[in-house]
């Protein structure tokens, strides 16, 4: 295999990457058994990914959606705010814009205070969990019951939380794949929905994240139909240990707590579609999503401001390049995500006789560590185009995760049925649970030559599932979760 | 030098120290070249210091201070229930325990809202400075003038800032000594006061900290005599980056801010003083100090509950020998050291006569990290006992600064003039200021090994100080600062 880089670039280049850092990757080396991809279709992949290590910059789009729009909840002024601006970004990047429309609910948060008042009176930081009912004014005020997690509130005596306040305490533990989460969500999600036939006046839980500062991490909590809604909030890691260290004092804990939290009318919002139409099979999609909307403590820059510029960006340098791909590219940048997927769902109803005709997605919500693994769903037959592409990846210190089928985001979701192959380039997310859905999710925890790293990555993909004479077929049939 | 701990408690401690990773510090040896201590009070001293890295417990103490009391601003409900505490906890620690009454001032928080109005509207996340005049309900509104420091707000032109909010930011930077706080904390003392007479309607400054989370760091600020007072508030580094960037935009940026701050009427507060009363010299004084009052805002785990811990517990060790040593031992717990040191000064005045009897002082109030560093300000003919004591400190990697002289913190000023020999055994201060007056100083950062070196330390020149029989005289004339 040949050198993919021209020789006026190639030495230009040698210092620029030598300068990041990354000839210490390991595995850089050019990819010498393509088995798949002809020369020509790799050379141009290599040059994109090399060009975007040093040259692109999403950070400039996370800085100015952030700086300029800022928290953009489902619902809220900024939430159509944000459209706006999205669309004149993307249009300013080359790309042929569009808005979609799509409901969203309006919930708010108002005020949130809570205070440990017997037997050692305290302040603690608290925030409300999404879609939490309000409390009355003035506040509930009850003794706490202390649960690790749904498995413990549901194996209690009958009685034992009439009139309290359950304390789902379950710590997450901190994972390069945000492995923790899932076990550590679960009382965020259905907590409120099990305490309440039980009996419960509120529910709080230790965050849902692994920041050890004074803040909650918010996030969606789901009320199950005919059950009683009560007020749900989650305390800061912190405070959540000062709670318990009350708890563990023998001694009864009363507590008080007073949400604002309200739901108003339903609003409009909308999916920004960017397209880069193919040369060849314009009617062919490629999907690169990231969603536009963010809970409303922080600025959203990680969750999900990080992937919209990613994608993004990504987009860019493929629409700056001298002629289009075979296939479309499409941006998709979702409305509402954290509030329900209505954005997704959205695009599932539009563009359902379509969706057979995207030919491969990929989404970006996994904040801006580097990426290391990428994960593919696609017939086993058509694994020697992953190998190729994992060779191109390599330079990047990626590889493929044989162990584990590519997730594809939660705004892919209606792609499912239609067997779209997914791809992942899952971000390192040892930190992101530190920052996720809480005041600190801010443009100061990015980092610019990570950022690189991941627009690089992800634009190397795009381009090669846009330009591959090859047909990657549909993904194999999932199997009943 | 033989050994200085027995046979039996050797092997054991030889297996402890190891588990502690002590072993691997630098310097361990045992001292064998003193040249002032005797053998028996070396070795006193010794098996003190060996012990404490094993067996001692200020975590216990800190915690509970923490979690019993919490915060404990001057003047407060939680300042004098700290002050009930500590005295019930010194008791039972075998010291002679009183309290002695200081006038501290009473200043409210209250509600701290901040925005930017334009160009981009934002929240952003502030505290009030300490001392901080309210602004009028319904907050100020103004255009921002940002500057770096107070050389720069003095160098602009007449008629620059009038009617605007000054909006101080200088960035400090990180340092094991801390030595980035004195020019970063120099616009939070008195930006407020250069600003006004110039037209400022109101003060923001970036924090003075070295946190990156989303909470402002208080402290006071000091209104000049004669000088209109305009509020004044400090943004979390990470909102203060926020309205960098707007003014950055060229535009003009417009900020609201409330503060709801006020000052009461004085109240009573209390320092508490526990002693062991000297064998053999009882009015001659050892003082180990820190500062029993906090901030509003965290738990005040950090500064001082941290000192007070490690002082009180180096103090319990001693009550626990089987003879008091022969001087006094006297542990001071100040009241209201961090808005404007009321507890220093009613040292001063009610022990006016006795600070020439205090033989040395000592203070710990810079947190919870390890201590590499023993400072001293004896006259130049003591240094051999300094010597000595830095031989005995160095299996705790501890070696003397031979630089700089011991500065005695901020509750030992009374001192000062009786020339009282002091001692500094200063933490590391790498972290100390992420948490330093922001709503993060809680219990969950302190490490309880770091707490046991601490200790080990602080009981160890304790202990040397009181029982030696060498006089220490008067430290020398300092130098007019």
């Amino acid at each position: 295999m040949p050198s993919m880089l021209s020789p006026v670039r190639k030495p230009i280049l040698a210092v620029l990457l030598a300068s990041v850092s990354l000839l210490a990757l390991p595995g850089w080396s050019e990819p010498s058994d393509l088995e798949v991809f002809p020369a020509e279709l790799a050379a141009a992949a290599a040059e994109l990914r090399d060009n975007a290590l040093v040259e692109s910059d999403a950070y400039s789009f996370i800085a100015s959606l952030t700086t300029e729009v800022g928290p953009r909840p489902a619902g809220s002024v900024n939430d159509r705010r944000a459209v706006a601006w999205a669309v004149e970004r993307l249009k300013s990047y080359g790309l042929e814009v569009r808005t979609e429309p799509v409901t969203v609910p309006h919930w708010v948060r108002g005020k949130a205070a809570g205070r440990i008042v017997a037997p050692y009176p305290q302040h603690v930081e608290l925030v409300a969990l999404g879609g939490s009912i309000g409390t009355p004014e003035g506040g509930i005020e009850a003794e706490v019951i202390e649960v690790e997690g749904v498995d413990a509130l549901e194996a209690l005596e009958p009685g034992a939380v009439e009139g309290k306040i359950v304390f789902f305490n379950r710590r997450m533990d901190r994972h390069p794949q945000g492995a923790g989460y899932r076990s550590a969500v679960q009382a965020r999600g259905s907590g409120p929905a099990k305490a309440a036939p039980l009996g419960a006046v509120a529910v709080v839980i230790r965050s849902a994240g692994t920041s050890e500062h004074r803040f909650g991490h918010t996030g969606g909590t789901r009320y199950a139909e005919g059950v009683r809604k009560i007020p749900a909030a989650a305390l800061s890691n912190t405070d959540a240990d000062m709670l318990e260290a009350q708890v563990a004092s023998g001694k009864p804990v009363r507590f008080h707590l007073e949400l604002g939290c309200r739901t108003l009318a339903d609003e409009q919002s909308a999916n920004v579609i960017g397209e880069i139409r193919g040369r060849e099979k314009p009617d062919e999609i490629v999907l690169l999503a990231a969603h536009l909307d963010s809970w409303d403590l922080g600025t959203g820059a990680i969750d999900d401001g990080a992937g919209c510029g990613i994608v993004s960006e990504a987009a860019r340098l493929i629409a700056a390049l001298p002629r289009a791909p075979r296939r479309t590219i499409r941006v998709f940048l979702a409305a509402n995500e954290e509030f329900g997927l209505s954005g997704a769902r959205a695009y599932g109803e539009l563009h359902a006789d379509e969706l057979i005709n995207h030919t491969a997605a990929i989404e970006s919500d996994l904040g801006v560590g580097k990426v290391s693994v990428l994960r593919s769903r696609v017939a086993p037959d058509r694994m020697p185009w992953v190998r190729d592409l994992e060779r191109l990846l390599a330079p990047l210190g990626i590889s493929h995760a044989d162990n584990m089928p590519a997730f594809g985001g939660a705004d892919l979701r209606p792609l499912v049925p239609a067997r779209v192959p997914f791809f992942d380039l899952p971000q390192d997310a040892t930190l992101y649970f530190d920052y996720h859905h809480t005041a600190d999710d801010t443009l100061d925890k990015l980092d610019a030559e990570d950022l690189r790293q991941n627009v690089a990555a992800y634009v190397t993909l795009a381009y090669l599932l846009a330009e591959t004479e090859t047909d990657l077929g549909r993904a194999p049939e999932r199997e009943a979760p």
